[in-house]
């Protein structure tokens, strides 16, 4: 009679298990594969393969040496993601065992350079009793996208405690749509410790994005270490909140070796007060502090230096030089810049285009090209460097004409794509558009990308994952995936960006809700999967 | 004339240089020790010390063979935490180097009873050329704090690049004033995945907190496996957000080689819900679902296999029962449990109390001690287990009547330690004192302890961390510190907090700023420590 009553319950259950079953597969109602971001071509069968406790990597094939063991660290990371969450401790059993990875890579460098081919092949067969899966890739790069993909085709099942790949055979074929998809963080408005930039590279590596976008310095906070120039992260807010220039190259190896390059911002002339702490010659003067002084050649001494240090620790080929919401009246206002303003024969604005473009010729002059924030093609477009690649962030409709001018262009319009905006939803991340109006293919070919930006005014150490994410994943998502995978009707992803999420919390990321405003705590008690 | 302008900056910089290795030093323009719980007696010199780069452990007149090298990894976590957030690459001169720790244990035994023994000595010498600090513990758990007090006495320096340890010669005794220093934690209303609740039990570990109180099913979800009751876990919210025993063993083990204990906990009979998915004969009724069925004896052989099952798992002398905010209406309301009551002659709070009571036998069966919520205290104290512990939570003074009861006490009290309650400040944290009105040294030794409750109805991964701290490590203080050391003016301590929390910032860990309410972002760009 008890047990009777307890029985009760075996309905529910069972159709709770066929549920549960099918959510592990497939992780929706409908079947779909839940990847994220979404690659370029994937078919899968209906094979459950369990994954052999001592999964192997092999490389038979491959041109890639991996002296660095790049290849061997990314493997192991990513053995250890799939089983982070739970304790993997059940019978592997004897047939249908996946037993390793072969990873064929067909270029011997690794040098990680921008456009670097990022494509991949995966393919996971189901005969057998000890099956490899295959990763075709051209160089190391699309191997570390092909894992990361790999590891979320894998799943725990609790009732034989063991990691099982569900839906083989896979075929996936993957390459990004562009080749530049960023991420800023700002070390200037609040200090972020290096654990919590290695855990926001960690994290840009599970949606694929390729560039962390290192806004170093600004008016606030002067926190790195220049050689050159010893004083000036005297403009640091404290004695610990810096970064030596080991800890600078720590990090460029870091996102390196997870496939993601830095890109290192000085916001010049605009965004620079902190520089003067150390070395106030760089003001205007006390009183009237910012922008950088124009009229001083010591000014552009210390822009050499920085960037001449920058290229010994930032190989990315590209630099961010900044140049946005520059206020010149104080170089109107100050007396010996009023002076040699007129004594060259300049306004503010002449003034403002002059130190723009000379500090591009410095860049260059390190071997770099040159990012600039869009004012400065909003100014003098026609007048910067044929190199420079524009960097959006006001509005829409930049990027179009950028590329029309035949200059290069990053798109981060803040409306949709600045995550310290909070009321800027996951929907808007996903549905903005890089290449809207623009028609041309050597025009689209000019957009590089885009990049979300996490500006630090209200951001350290305590909000910056669960700002960032889930909806830098969504805008992840929009940069690697083909436009006609991509849903144009942001609600047909909720539930595989979801599932995303609580992977993200699964491997220990904070990433937030998708429901509400950016940051939302959950509103109510539920399933990670539903919030 | 260039380079003299850019002098102009010196005599800031070198205010700058001197304010700096001041604040390393000792973190404040007061000069005062910044260690976070303050130990029990501090004194310290004036000399720098180096660490040297093969910081070595060393165990002469140790009794504790660290079979299970829980020692030996407590001492490689140490090294490595203070060395995150910097890369330490300089050279260590060849004298005032300190070589290494030297820890004397003098109990061989490692199990982690309630109320072991937590003392430790801790001497920094500065004198010779190769130094080593030594701890002195009863136990190794005594040692365990030490190393994390040796770690906060370690600093980066930015000019050697190495790891330094100021004001030396430091002699430390420490002991804690209470042996029960909590934290609640909350899978049933959102899951909490391993890596996570991994990350909450390391920052205990930064605060000297010793009970993690998981709370582990409430109404809305079962996540755990019980093997006697294999369906219970079909309460839990989907496939994925589960805990295999394996994965419950691995929190115990991992908390405990941290020096931490785990206190599991059933909230019955009120807050069970989520045990009826898999057998529903546990509700009254499908309509009428909670509290547990108390007429069916099914529900106590539940209750039974359940802390059977938890015997094997959670080894801590306490388990936790709940109690609490038992509405009992459905009782009445369902014609079964109303016959049965009228059967047994009893009105609901008879049948609530004898709930309490039985199910308190099952634990005592199980060799528990047992842990009820206030409730049960305030219906029925003087018919609970002599051996129960009351958990306070309404509000203040309770405490002072359960001890006078004759039964011991630990104190949550909603208004000052929930930390779920985001109006709750730190102020408020760290001046709620457990012996308010308790002025008798027997029953003053009948409160236990405390504890901080992170309930989970709006936490999840997303935001635990910075829910947690840096409040619960105001509680922490409190509740280690002796009463003669503690601020009587929480103002008097809020710079070394804030240090405290930059400190677990460096850590990786996501605590708030000390501004605002519980979980505010920061106001503002600025310095961590100001915020």
């Amino acid at each position: 009679m008890l047990m009777g009553n307890g029985n009760r319950g075996r309905g529910i259950l069972l159709l709770l298990g066929f549920l549960a079953c099918f959510e592990a597969a497939f992780g929706g109602e409908d079947g779909a594969v839940n990847l994220w971001p979404m690659p370029k071509s994937v078919s899968h069968g209906s094979r459950t393969l369990s994954l052999s406790k001592d999964f192997k990597l092999t490389t038979q094939g491959s041109k890639y040496p991996d002296d660095s063991s790049l290849l061997k660290e990314a493997f192991k990371r990513m053995v250890d993601v799939v089983q982070v969450n739970h304790i993997v401790d059940g019978r592997v059993p004897n047939s249908m065992v996946l037993a390793g990875l072969n990873v064929a890579i067909s270029s011997a460098d690794d040098v990680l350079k921008f456009g670097v081919n990022e494509s991949y092949k995966l393919h996971v067969p189901a005969l057998g009793s000890l099956i490899y899966a295959n990763i075709e890739a051209k160089t190391v790069y699309g191997a570390l996208h092909a894992l990361e993909t790999f590891s979320q085709l894998c799943h725990f099942n609790f009732d034989k405690r063991i990691v099982e790949l569900y839906a083989a055979p896979w075929s996936i074929f993957d390459k990004p749509r562009f080749p530049f998809r960023g991420l800023l963080i700002d070390t200037s408005r609040h200090y972020l410790p290096l654990p919590v930039i290695k855990v926001v590279i960690d994290s840009m590596a599970y949606s694929k994005l390729n560039v962390l976008h290192w806004h170093i310095v600004d008016e606030q906070s002067f926190p790195l270490e220049i050689p050159s120039y010893p004083r000036l992260w005297s403009g640091s807010y404290s004695y610990s909140e810096r970064y030596t220039v080991a800890d600078a190259l720590e990090i460029v190896q870091y996102a390196q070796r997870r496939g993601i390059n830095v890109l290192a911002e000085i916001d010049v002339p605009g965004h620079a007060r902190s520089w003067g702490v150390g070395y106030p010659a760089l003001w205007p003067s006390t009183e009237c502090n910012q922008p950088l002084d124009v009229s001083n050649e010591f000014t552009f001494k210390v822009i050499d230096g920085i960037l001449s240090d920058f290229s010994k620790i930032f190989k990315f080929k590209f630099v961010h030089l900044g140049g946005d919401e520059v206020n010149t009246s104080c170089w109107s206002n100050t007396p010996h810049v009023k002076e040699w303003l007129n004594k060259h024969g300049m306004n503010e604005s002449e003034a403002y285009k002059y130190f723009v473009l000379r500090a591009q010729k410095i860049a260059i002059s390190h071997g770099y090209e040159v990012v600039n924030w869009e004012e400065t093609f909003n100014n003098f477009g026609r007048q910067l460097n044929p190199e420079t690649v524009v960097h959006n962030w006001l509005g829409g409709g930049v990027a179009k004409k950028v590329v029309a001018a035949g200059l290069r262009c990053i798109v981060s319009n803040q409306d949709k794509w600045y995550l310290d905006h909070l009321d800027a939803t996951w929907e808007g991340f996903y549905m903005n558009e890089p290449l809207i109006g623009i028609t041309e293919p050597e025009e689209q070919k000019r957009v590089l990308g885009g990049e979300v930006c996490m500006w630090g005014e209200h951001i350290d150490a305590s909000d910056i994952e669960q700002t960032i994410w889930p909806r830098a994943a969504a805008a992840a998502e929009r940069l690697w995936t083909p436009l006609e995978k991509l849903a144009n009707d942001p609600t047909q992803v909720t539930g595989r960006l979801a599932r995303f999420r609580c992977l993200l919390n699964q491997r220990g990321i904070a990433a937030a809700p998708l429901a509400g405003l950016g940051r939302a705590v959950p509103i109510e008690p539920g399933s990670c999967l539903k919030q």
